[in-house]
C-alpha cells in the first residue's frame, strides 16, 4: 500500500513548512518525500533540496505544498513551482487573490498542472462558510470577527516603538457586537467596531511607560481609531503567557426568508496554533488536488470549486453512510 | 432575460412545497412554472399537474423540486420524476440514505438526469460542516445537538395520551453538555446526555395530570431514557406561543493536530421556520443540479459532491472577490 500514498513535497520551511512537518502523521493517506528550501538546516527528516534543483522531484512528487508567505514568497515561488507541479497554497492578501488567481489559472492551464490557491482558514474556511450562508439566505447580512488572535503586523509596530523590549497585540471580537448580530439585529458595524485591540508589551527597565502606552494608542492606521488597552509585563511572563500562536474568530450571517422568518448561521473557531491548524486544512485540499488532477482537472482552483466530499481520507460511500 | 431563468417544478404542496413558493423571490435567477400536487387546491399561483400529467411538463421545467415527505411520499415520487426530469429532494431517515441514494443513482444515469439527494440541514447543513470538520481535524472528536426545536414524532406521541388535547415537545441542547465540548474534554456524551426533551400540554378540563405527566415521562423508547420537563397550558396560550415550527441546532468537532494544540470548530444554526430555511437550501441545490446537469453530470449526487460556488447566485468571479 505504501506505493499508493499521496507524495508531497513541503516548499519552505518556516512555521507553516514544520506544522505540515508534524501534521503528516494524521494523514495516514499521504507522505513527505522531500522538502524545498532556500536555506540548508540541521538534521532534516527529508531529503532537503534547493529551488534550482526541483525538476529532480519530477515524477517523485504528487502535489506541492507551498508554505511560504504571501507578500514575498508565494508570488515568485507557485508560478515556478506550479509550471511543474500540482500545487496548494495559502495566498492570504485578500485583494491581490483575483490577479493571483487569473495568473496560476493560465500557468497551470499550459502546464498541465492544477493549483488550489488561497487555502486556509481566511481566505479559506471562512470563505467556506460564507459561500454557503449567502446562497442558503441570499436575504441576509453577513459578519466576521476575527480573534481572539496575534495580529504579527500590529505586534511588529509595537516592537518598532522606542523602548520596547518585546510585544504581542491581540485582536478581540467585541462581545456586544456579536451579542447584537446574534439577536438578528442587523446592526451597521465597521472592523473598529467589530475589534477591539489588546497589547501585552515588555518595556526596558526605566522607560516612560505613559509615553509607549501614548505612541501606540495613537498610533495612525494601526491603533488610533480602534480601543486599545495597553498592559505592561515582565519577560518572564511574557514568555509563559503569550508565546503561543492561537487565533480564532466568527463568520455570522443573519438573514430572512419571509416577514418574521429570521434565521441565523455562525461558523465559530477557536484554534491553539494559528499555522498548526492552517496546514491541517493545506493538507486535506493537497488530497482533493491530488485527486481533481487525476480525474482531468487543470488550472487553478479554490475552495469554491472542491466538492467537499473529495477532502477527506475516507470514501464517497463511507461518507455517506456517516456524514448524511 | 426572462428566458435564461432556471424553471422549477414543486412535486407536493405541503408544508415545504409552500415555502419554497414564498422563498422564490429571493432568488430572482430562478422561477416556478408548476405546482405537481395529488390533490387539486384553491386560487393556484401556477399551473397545477396531477402525478399522471407530469409528462406535458417535458421541455418546461429544468429542476423539480420534491416536497414530499421522506417515510411515504419521497421513495415513490423521486423514482418516479427523476425518470423524466432532475431533480433536488429532502429526504432525511438518515439510516436509509446509502440505499436511497443507490436506486436514485441508477435511475439517474439510466434515465439522462441529476439527482441531489437529502438536501436541507441535517442532512445537510450539518453534514457539510461534518465533512469539512472530520477533513481538516482529523484526529478529534465530534458532536451534533438538535434544538432548541420541535420533534413532530415526540408531539404526535404525546397527543395519543388519553386526556391530550394538544401538544408539543422541544428537544434542548443541554448547556453543560455543550458547555463541556467547548472546553476541548471531548466527553463521551449519548443523545440523551446531550438533549433534554421539555414539552407543553394542554390536558382536558378536570382530567388527571399526575396520570398524564406520568405516562409521557416513562413512554419508553421516546422519553423514558430522557431528562423530561412536562407543562400543563391553556389552548389560548398553546396557539400563541407554541404555533411556530423553529429549530436549530450544533455540530462541533475539537480535536488536535500536536499535542497540547487543540482546535475547536463549530457550526451553530437558529431557524425561525424549519421548513422555510429548508426550502431555501433546496432552491440553492436546485441552481446547483440544473448547472452540473448542463455540464454532462448524470447520477445522484449529494452534498459532498456539489462545489460551494454552484450554489450561489453570483458568477464564481465575484465570489472569488467576495468571499476569499
Amino acid at each position: 500500500m505504501e506505493n499508493s500514498k499521496i507524495r508531497l513535497g513541503i516548499v519552505g520551511y518556516g512555521n507553516l513548512g514544520k506544522a505540515v512537518e508534524l501534521n503528516i502523521g494524521k494523514n495516514p493517506d499521504m507522505e513527505i518525500v522531500a522538502i524545498v528550501s532556500r536555506r540548508p538546516f540541521d538534521n532534516p527528516s527529508y531529503p532537503v533540496y534547493d529551488f534550482s534543483q526541483i525538476e529532480k522531484l519530477l515524477g517523485k512528487v504528487d502535489v506541492m505544498i507551498m508554505c511560504g508567505g504571501s507578500s514575498v514568497d508565494l508570488p515568485i515561488q507557485t508560478p515556478m513551482v506550479l509550471k511543474k507541479f500540482c500545487t496548494v497554497d495559502s495566498f492570504d492578501t485578500h485583494a491581490k487573490i483575483p490577479e493571483y488567481f487569473k495568473m496560476l489559472d493560465g500557468i497551470a492551464k499550459a502546464s498541465n498542472t492544477l493549483g488550489a490557491v488561497s487555502i486556509g482558514w481566511d481566505p479559506g474556511l471562512f470563505s467556506m462558510a460564507r459561500a454557503m450562508f449567502s446562497s442558503f439566505l441570499p436575504d441576509g447580512k453577513e459578519y466576521t470577527f476575527w480573534g481572539k488572535g496575534v495580529s504579527q503586523g500590529h505586534s511588529d509596530a509595537i516592537r518598532r516603538i522606542d523602548g520596547v523590549v518585546n510585544a504581542v497585540q491581540y485582536t478581540i471580537p467585541k462581545e456586544d457586537a456579536i451579542a447584537k448580530v446574534r439577536a438578528g439585529k442587523m446592526p451597521t458595524l465597521s472592523v473598529k467596531d467589530r475589534h477591539l485591540r489588546e497589547c501585552f508589551v515588555v518595556a526596558k527597565e526605566g522607560w516612560d511607560r505613559t509615553e509607549i502606552e501614548r505612541q501606540i494608542k495613537t498610533m495612525p492606521n494601526y491603533f488610533a481609531d480602534y480601543d486599545t488597552v495597553v498592559h505592561f509585563i515582565d519577560e518572564g511572563e511574557f514568555q509563559t503567557n503569550h508565546s503561543k500562536i492561537s487565533h480564532g474568530g466568527f463568520v455570522l450571517r443573519s438573514g430572512e426568508t419571509d416577514v418574521g422568518a429570521g434565521h441565523l448561521l455562525e461558523l465559530s473557531i477557536k484554534l491553539d496554533s494559528n499555522p498548526q491548524f492552517t496546514s491541517s486544512v493545506l493538507l486535506a485540499y493537497a488530497r482533493a488536488v491530488n485527486r481533481m488532477h487525476k480525474e482531468g482537472r487543470r488550472g487553478a482552483v479554490t475552495v469554491l470549486d472542491v466538492p467537499l466530499g473529495y477532502l477527506s481520507q475516507e470514501s464517497m460511500e463511507k461518507l455517506r453512510e456517516k456524514l448524511l
